[in-house]
């Protein structure tokens, strides 16, 4: 993955788990995680797409998490934060017609690709968020 | 991982699998490949250094496998070619003493990382170059 979206959408879920009583703007969020406001929002967005965060709109609005802590695992984080991006880049390079390695590579890579994000997305199944929550002081 | 080291990597391999009877020049490797010599070059000498491939300095020059394709596994490949650089990349951000998520945020997202680093390189160890090549055909 090259960016942090799964790592902060994880702080996110975090400080909002750390805060069920209130509701958080995404500029508070954006205060606390000394990030930028306009990324906050975009991964915001992307939670409550998934409907991992609730948000309410108006005056005294703002978002809180949709279900409890035990019940949010991490693959869903990673899949709301990622989409449809993958862990691993794999060249795509033209094939040289005479090796045989060459003309088949594209298949064999994505075969190893997808069996990377298939184990990651199944120690991330095994994680909640509640499981994250038992570290914080 | 944000590069395609890897990838290449396991065709460099492949290909030197597939002609085991002959050394290749980085440069070959390239031609084939169409990709920069510069950096075959550069991944050829990290494979050298983990001894996966050896090289035979002089004229009649070249490198091939240093082992048979069934005793290299995949996660040899994926050390060789990334080194430390691990998968994932996660946030470093000041940390905000007011809000216990941020103090701990750091360890909870190493952990993580461990985690799937863990998944994918027990994922890589399970496979060796020989399970790939019996996809060339």
């Amino acid at each position: 993955m090259v960016d942090t979206r799964f790592s902060v959408s994880i702080q996110i879920m975090m400080t909002l788990a750390a805060h069920t009583d209130e509701l958080y703007s995404s500029d508070a969020l954006a205060k606390v995680l000394k990030t930028n406001a306009t990324f906050i929002r975009k991964l915001v967005t992307h939670l409550v797409d998934a409907k991992l965060i609730s948000s309410y709109r108006g005056k005294g609005g703002g978002i809180k998490l949709a279900r409890d802590s035990k019940e949010i695992c991490l693959k869903e984080i990673y899949h709301a934060a990622t989409g449809e991006k993958q862990l691993i880049s794999v060249h795509k390079k033209p094939i040289t017609k005479a090796c045989a390695v060459s003309c088949c590579i594209g298949d064999v890579l994505d075969e190893i690709v997808d069996g990377i994000e298939e184990s990651t997305q199944r120690f991330l199944s095994g994680k909640t968020l509640h499981d994250l929550m038992i570290k914080v002081k």
